[in-house]
């Protein structure tokens, strides 16, 4: 159990530092083929558009990305988790334009699939910080 | 794991016509004592923030409540599941003003106490629906 919680921890700082790093490898690898992603406002997300998306944004003019997460509770059921966190996103984008800053609540289901654990579902309520 | 399920769709259905009848008492009785709600751009509400909440709303000038939900997905993990749903919630206030519509996903986390499910953990996505 205490190990579990402890990888769960990992892989939310190993996503984080992949994410800055614009290693879209890196984060595809920690989600399930399953994977939902939910967000208000939009259809759900599958992996594919997950990838088709931080691929787009990849490259050269790619906005910069910073996460800070603070995990509120992780629970452990088995071969199963959930958790949720207090997230918040600055993004920057090129070309010195001003950063955005989005903040708010995740709620994830992960599971531990050969092994290891990945995001399975996951919903997104973030919202814009004004300053 | 087939009668779980079914439980838990009665318990959306029962959710949906409590709260449409302005039954606060049960609606507070489907849920987890520690149970957290979460929405963007508020902090987490708890049981006694949702009772309170609910009861200053209800009365004789209490809007109207109607819900349709989708269950997308329901997955049992022992003695708890998780769900993920398509949400319509249309609220129309008192004296013939406008109703309002707001829909989207909600991903919950439900656990079986005492041989019943109740929900724990709730993630709420909804936006306003423009017409």
């Amino acid at each position: 159990m205490q190990d579990d919680e402890q990888e769960i921890r990992q892989l939310v700082s190993t996503w984080l530092a992949a994410s800055k790093a614009g290693d879209v490898e890196q984060v595809l690898s920690l989600m399930a083929d399953d994977v939902v992603f939910l967000v208000a406002g939009r259809p759900p997300m599958r992996k594919a558009d997950f990838a088709a998306a931080a691929r787009l944004q990849a490259g050269a003019d790619a906005p910069q990305f910073d996460g800070i997460s603070e995990i509120q509770e992780i629970k452990i059921l088995g071969d199963w988790a959930f958790m949720w966190t207090k997230l918040t996103v600055v993004v920057t984008p090129p070309k010195d334009a001003q950063p955005t800053t989005r903040a708010g609540h995740t709620l994830s289901i992960l599971k531990k699939q050969n092994g290891k654990w990945v995001l399975a579902r996951d919903a997104n309520m973030l919202a814009p910080v004004v300053k």
